[in-house]
């Protein structure tokens, strides 16, 4: 496999984990403050635990989330790489300035 | 239906749309450059040209490619907006130079 497909295969799976709204509710929740699993999960209860660790290792795979065993529990926390990525792929470093401006602009 | 209802269907949308490795080729294409979309057509010889204006819908739908139609042609450019509005979730002003530093220390 060529280092192109690698990372056409890196950004599949975080588009894919970024895909579900369920998945982008747990990132809003891990920016507030990383929280053990169990937290986590009691911050979800339209889901169930099983449910919700699906989706949390989902998001692990795709390195938008980091846990970290501390004891019996885990601790999760958002891994913003990915996101920079993004951001960097398609606005760029140069770019941010303009991009700031026009989205003050817009909100206005 | 309410205000968070509405942005999360605007999200999905844009997660969507960014989902298709394809569609991801065409706005890596239209970063570089605006083109017109017989252009953004023959640099994509991979796919015909029904498919890639479907794909191209997908992206605008999404406001995540604004066209604009001089004369006969339509001129397409990226719009970086749903890119901003991405970081501006997880990574956010304040956290951004602190992301980059660490983006430089993974890339040692």
């Amino acid at each position: 496999m060529t280092d192109a497909e690698h990372k056409t295969e890196d950004d599949d799976r975080v588009f894919k984990a970024l895909a579900a709204p369920i998945r982008r509710r747990m990132l809003d929740i891990l920016k507030e403050a990383p929280r053990t699993t169990g937290e986590l999960c009691s911050l979800l209860p339209e889901v169930d635990r099983t449910t919700a660790l699906q989706h949390l290792r989902v998001l692990e795979a795709a390195e938008l989330v980091t846990g970290r065993k501390v004891g019996r529990e885990r601790h999760l926390a958002l891994a913003p790489l990915p996101i920079k990525r993004i951001s960097d792929r398609w606005i760029g470093e140069y770019a941010r300035a303009a991009v700031d401006l026009l989205g003050r602009l817009e909100g206005e």
